[in-house]
């Protein structure tokens, strides 16, 4: 028995009409109102306010302050931290810092927790994990001749706490999980996982790459020790711009970057003999920070606290749901296979579809001006990044696909 | 016997007249013309071009391109590096990249050659090094156990070959220094001390922050190593703009970048299961490359390659030369002590004047609109950046001293 499903353009029209984000998209840049941008999870659209207070940061701040500048600047690491610890992480001040990318953080998160653990000998993982993450694990294990147990990675889904907790025991120093799996858009159990690991005395450590911004986060409600993520998918800050590194307060003490630079120093501009790590999470700064990255940070950011993340949330879930919908009912029956949960609260803002073609249908869908990305082997990921995306986009790009397919 | 010197303004607006690069000023946004810059080797003036260029680059390429900028915004640390390469820092092709921050460089390619050579327990610096630079190596010798052998450092000068050579066996992995000091300005003899250190089989890593854009580097002739900059300085890109790291054509298979992360790994977007480093200096990439600073250096770097390092060498040592002739006629006998090398070929683009009250003098400088740097314990750093700085501003930010003193 099928539930019927209105899939007429009207139908998105009428979704878009009654959607309380809409206004959102305004404070977007839409260059090209006929592209279908179904990749803001790779890369946000740009906020006109950030393109404004880029110009600023560029004209009156560094070509009219020059270096007096930096009395302002030099805060901006942890002033945009909390702004994402307070109003997106669920984490408390202190905790976060926007600084380097995602990769130099989370090796810097690894190495911290291995030296701090030298007796115990293994680290939980995923081979779902996002490359990099997987990249700077089997680094790591390496260079101390640890073990990593892998989970073998699901490609619709995500981690099961019931099996990460299957590989854990007292030798495990680390379990590291994506938060939101960058396919399937699957979420970990975060509380569950972390709760798991602790049992056994190891730490966590999250990549909330695809999850900052798209769901809400709680990292002090589950106790997560560590996290890392990007700030140019949901928090709208431009291609590269820095990342964030998240410390439990509770460890600080007890956790050492392993690159010990000038902006983790106490007493900076004394520029003294000996390394004195400043207290707290300044500790985890290294070098001079990118501050026209922080500023579009600090921008894009603000943009979804204006929103505010259970609005994010609601329309996120809301914009899946309506492609699963058509996706069921016009593409399950020509060879795709769904790669994402079908609760809506076990996956994020992303869907995936798959068919053993995807590599070449993403190349079709390009051509006719609908932006998806690949994911190997077989993904078509559609990113409906919910400032941005209409529900009248999730029409136009399936209903494209499903003219190529 | 003394030298008759000419200290009317007059002389110093002829000189300015004189200047060849003196069109070059007009190239930089000059905010407020009464302002005194004498710290363009802390930040340089904002480029003309570069805040054009910036706006394009957000509105067009991010705005406008979104994620398709992908295409041609992958080659840009390579690109850039070997701009950087050909023009100024004297290295082949494929020798450089622009990525990350000069600390985090440094920490890798300090790592890289340790983990490469354990059975070599020491490591040749000096007191005199820059801060980061100093607190990297004290930490990556604690945790390997390894021995560093400091050079006492001379505030007024830089280390010397001999010396370095003195402290030098078969013990030594890593020879490190600062090609300028960024105190004050002395070069250290690249060459030399590289031989030095390649006679009992170390490796050298130079950190030419102060030296690239002021000085012509020679990194192939001097058979140097490694190196790393960053590009804030004479290399006009913006505050933390990213910095380079050059290795050796002939090293890049022997050292392994200790980070590996997504950009670095051979067919990125497969997303394979296991590291495998990309050929040449692309497997020092790391993470997303940060766009809006790589398209700053760009810019700014471009500028320096129009001038022409020649030329704007030239003009270094004239400014320097004409500041410490200033110097000698109206601060010597004030208690002033002069902080950098008489010999113009022995210096930078910076100069130091020391006296017990210089932390004082700086902010009273401030409090005039003349802006130079306190480098502690005692140095006034008068930064005098060539395409930037005129002969009139030396003049006016050493009279204002002279009556603060």
């Amino acid at each position: 028995m099928e539930t019927s499903v209105d899939t007429s353009r009207s139908h998105a029209e009428a979704l878009d009409r009654d959607d309380p984000l809409a206004s959102f998209r305004e404070r977007f840049l839409i260059a090209d109102p006929d592209l279908v941008y179904l990749d803001g999870n790779s890369l946000s659209r740009l906020p006109r306010a950030t393109a404004e207070r880029l110009a600023r940061v560029i004209a009156d701040e560094w070509g009219g302050e020059l270096i007096r500048a930096w009395d302002h600047w030099l805060d901006m690491p942890a002033r945009v931290g909390d702004l994402l610890a307070a109003n997106l992480l669920g984490a408390r001040p202190g905790e976060v810092i926007v600084a380097d990318s995602t990769t130099v953080n989370f090796y810097r998160l690894v190495t911290a927790v291995l030296d701090a653990r030298p007796g115990q000998r293994a680290i939980v993982t995923d081979r779902g994990n996002f490359p990099t993450d997987r990249y700077v694990l089997e680094g790591a294990a390496r260079d101390r001749g640890l073990e990593i147990r892998w989970l073998e990675g699901r490609p619709d889904d995500g981690p099961e706490a019931a099996e990460v907790a299957g590989r854990l025991d007292e030798q495990v120093a680390l379990v590291t999980m994506c938060h939101v799996d960058f396919r399937s858009a699957a979420i970990a159990d975060m509380a569950a996982i972390t709760s798991a690991a602790h049992d056994v005395g190891a730490l966590t450590l999250w990549d909330c790459c695809h999850s900052v911004g798209a769901i809400p986060i709680e990292l002090e409600r589950s106790q997560a020790d560590l996290a890392v993520g990007c700030t140019y998918k949901y928090l709208n800050a431009g291609p590269g711009a820095p990342a964030f590194l998240y410390v439990r307060r509770e460890l600080q003490d007890r956790l050492r970057n392993p690159i010990q630079g000038w902006f983790g120093q106490r007493d900076q501009f004394a520029m003294g003999p000996t390394y004195d790590p400043r207290p707290g999470i300044a500790a985890w700064l290294v070098g001079t920070p990118p501050i026209i990255g922080l500023a579009a940070v600090e921008e894009g950011v603000g943009l979804v606290v204006e929103a505010g993340i259970a609005a994010i949330r609601s329309k996120g879930m809301a914009l899946t749901e309506y492609a699963i919908e058509l996706y069921d009912a016009w593409l399950a029956g020509a060879g795709f296979r769904l790669g994402s949960p079908r609760e809506a609260r076990r996956r994020g803002a992303h869907v995936s579809l798959r068919r053993e073609d995807a590599e070449l249908l993403t190349r079709s869908l390009l051509a006719a001006r609908v932006v998806p990305d690949f994911r190997p082997p077989d993904g078509i990921r559609l990113g409906l990044s919910p400032l941005t995306t209409r529900f009248t986009d999730v029409w136009d790009g399936l209903s494209q696909l499903r003219e190529l397919s």
